[in-house]
């Protein structure tokens, strides 16, 4: 890894030395040998202006891949700074299914701007893929395959491929379609190129189709992609007409996605907060108001669940009369949410760490903090409020409201600070398990709690 | 998904009674048009009688997949029955990788016995291969790629490739090496055929290579495949000499191992546990020992921990006198030993089912129950020694030690419970999320403990 990054900072530097002196020849030259991704890793590190200018010198196949990969935001702005036709030969040369994606997430009328400018067949193909659900197989297809006709022989099947590899993104399996479109076959690259000149496709192609339906969960694609070891997968409706197919490289991001996503819904988050965490740059605003937004419902649930407890406990205090005793049963609710919203923070900062890590620092502590301020805010209101109709002692219900916000903003803090320093003192996270931090966050709640209760003591023991 | 299930069905059907009418020519037509994991499916659901007979009549690199993909148990026993120069034929097609990691599951001697079995080219290979630690790239590396000298010409190159394609795993990308066998370029499929006869290879080949050295961690392989959407990536030793390949059907294997991987440690369990649940045939105590084992280590440090806060509750209780207000501190270890237990349940059943569903059901929740028995005892025991020395109370440490092995048998059951039910209900397990099992659990801990007290309340409150 150092390795790699002792190169990429050459080459950033190498970059920005002929950029600034307009040495397009050279820089073209240079960057021949490179992968678009680590160009584009170069160009997220480049200031504003320097960005443009890389991205109009490149080669347009180039350029392609680099709007491929990176998001929406970047693809707007480079796409509306520079000339329109360059514009329209990058569009040309993107894969439709990324485009698809892109498209996506933009405002309508940019969209069909966008569109506009693509030729008429691609234009088609990528409204037919828009229509598709996110989640959906056909949701993540490409139209960018190759299809032959059952007839054909191995000889026109090869001319065929070369004419039409360029658009392909995958050259490796080749379907086989009858008069009516319909899928019949699969031909591997290598089942076709040793095979004779003049043998029909029929004769080739294997009719066992490994296949999704254009409506199928793109889940279902991951699974027969991994169990049959497939490179790419065909897509066709439910009249087993082709409409495309899914790569490998897609089904493996599918798979990166998914995970990540339970893991925040096992955490008590959504996708969302990760997706703003993440990006390159988005403000600590808009993350700490993400992370509310996601974990607050989650919260409410588990500060409900915890009154439910305080209630039930207060019940089983049959030393009538002595208030504090039913104080006491309002520790577990309050241990619950500074731990609650500690592992929501650990488990975010533990992802982050895990897919993204120049992305996060020391800063993630403060921001986390802030979210722990203002949930903390909203759920000591309630509990304060519900903790008086119980206790009916204002002091108690005060210092329980106190106890659940420092806990919660502490909690948080904590919870994010633990895997950052192991990540700086040991380079490894993976030591870290929810029991090991749900039992430091329980210690320190109730550390917490015995604190805050001391000092308020003469106040509730009345 | 129910096109397939019935396909297999009636594919079993007719296995079976071709299998037990010895109509061997059939059967092998029958069997052409299926993939391998279609007749691995259908061989596991044979008995052992018919499953040796089918593997016999198979064409040997069918068998070859099969081996490739079944367990080494099942390795051992079908090449201890058929004949050994058959055996000999189908290891010869075997991919070296899975061949090794089958071997390394293996007693020292039956691995030896195997590799004698090989030719002397493979014999070497595969040892070189189990020198690998599992978790570096050399260790899931295999040896089936395809090299070119970098002075041949692009006709010479594909003669060569057509020669060693049989043996190789992919031939998408060919590697080009200098005279020393270090690497030097590589080249795709692609570009291969589509360039003229007299091209040396040198010129044709990209310069810019992504690999990775064969002890680097194989996340790094995972990483890079990802990143720059690879269908190989070549493994190198510190001499830069190619040693192997890692194909992309391996890289997501590993993605699947890496993340439930990490799903089962977050939930304070290990990868073992987990190994066994899935294994087709592990008996039901097998599985109940192997989570005792796994689990208990978190309960104890989460024991710990609750002890820890137990205690300091203790001392915000500055009503002298009253043991009973003391007894209430016990309350949060209690809820939080019935919530772990029943987290891990949870995180293992939910895992278990979107995995492998055949192999879970309604008996799990019984499996889970058992769990929660033993490692409850040991945990009640724990806390009975404790609570009597802080309470200076035998039937308090005595009710608590019953309060806290009720709530993990319990917490453990409904654990697994859960997400079983939501499954039959409603076929979505995705719904379910840590903190609402979390609530859940919290809540039904507590109406234990609500029970429990006041069955033996005149016991306690003395």
């Amino acid at each position: 890894m150092d390795r790699k990054n002792d190169d990429s900072r050459l080459l950033l530097e190498q970059v920005n030395d002929l950029l600034e002196n307009n040495k397009v020849l050279e820089l073209r030259e240079l960057l021949e040998e490179y992968h678009t991704m680590d160009i584009l890793d170069v160009m997220e590190d480049l200031d504003e202006e320097m960005k443009v200018k890389l991205f109009e010198v490149l080669p347009i196949d180039v350029s392609a891949s680099i709007l491929e990969e990176s998001g929406s935001d970047f693809f707007r702005t480079m796409l509306s700074l520079i000339d329109v036709q360059h514009g329209r030969n990058i569009l040309e040369q993107m894969s439709l299914d990324d485009l698809t994606d892109i498209l996506s997430e933009l405002e309508e009328d940019e969209k069909q701007r966008i569109i506009n400018l693509l030729n008429k067949e691609d234009a088609e193909d990528v409204k037919k893929l828009l229509g598709y659900e996110e989640e959906s197989t056909g949701g993540i297809m490409t139209t960018g395959y190759i299809e032959v006709n059952e007839n054909m022989t191995a000889k026109e099947a090869i001319e065929h491929m070369r004419k039409h590899a360029e658009d392909a993104e995958t050259i490796y399996y080749i379907y086989v379609v009858d008069d009516d479109e319909k899928l019949v076959g699969v031909l591997s690259l290598r089942e076709l190129i040793t095979a004779r000149d003049s043998v029909v496709v029929t004769d080739l192609m294997s009719e066992n189709i490994i296949s999704v339906y254009d409506d199928d969960d793109r889940e279902l694609a991951v699974k027969l992609v991994s169990k049959y070891d497939l490179i790419a997968i065909p897509v066709v409706d439910r009249d087993n007409v082709l409409r495309g197919i899914i790569t490998v490289d897609d089904i493996i991001d599918v798979m990166e996605e998914e995970a990540t996503e339970d893991l925040y819904k096992l955490a008590g988050s959504s996708e969302h907060e990760r997706d703003v965490a993440e990006k390159p740059n988005s403000t600590m605003l808009e993350q700490i108001a993400s992370s509310v937004r996601a974990r607050i419902p989650w919260l409410i649930l588990i500060l409900i669940g915890g009154l439910f407890t305080a209630i039930i406990l207060t019940k089983t205090t049959f030393v009538e009369g002595l208030t504090y005793v039913k104080f006491l049963c309002f520790v577990p609710v309050i241990l619950g949410m500074g731990g609650s919203v500690g592992m929501q923070a650990s488990s975010l900062t533990i992802m982050t760490l895990s897919n993204n890590e120049e992305n996060i620092d020391f800063k993630t502590v403060l921001k986390e903090g802030a979210v722990g301020l203002i949930t903390g805010l909203v759920c000591s209101i309630i509990i304060g409020i519900m903790a008086y109709v119980i206790l009916n002692n204002l002091n108690m219900a005060i210092v329980i409201a106190i106890c659940v916000l420092i806990n919660m903003v502490v909690g948080s803090m904590i919870g994010s600070f633990t895997p950052l320093m192991l990540k700086h003192l040991s380079g490894d996270i993976s030591i870290i398990s929810s029991p090991l931090i749900s039992v430091l966050l329980d210690m320190i709640g109730v550390v917490l709690f015995f604190i805050i209760t001391t000092i308020f003591l003469s106040k509730i023991v009345l």
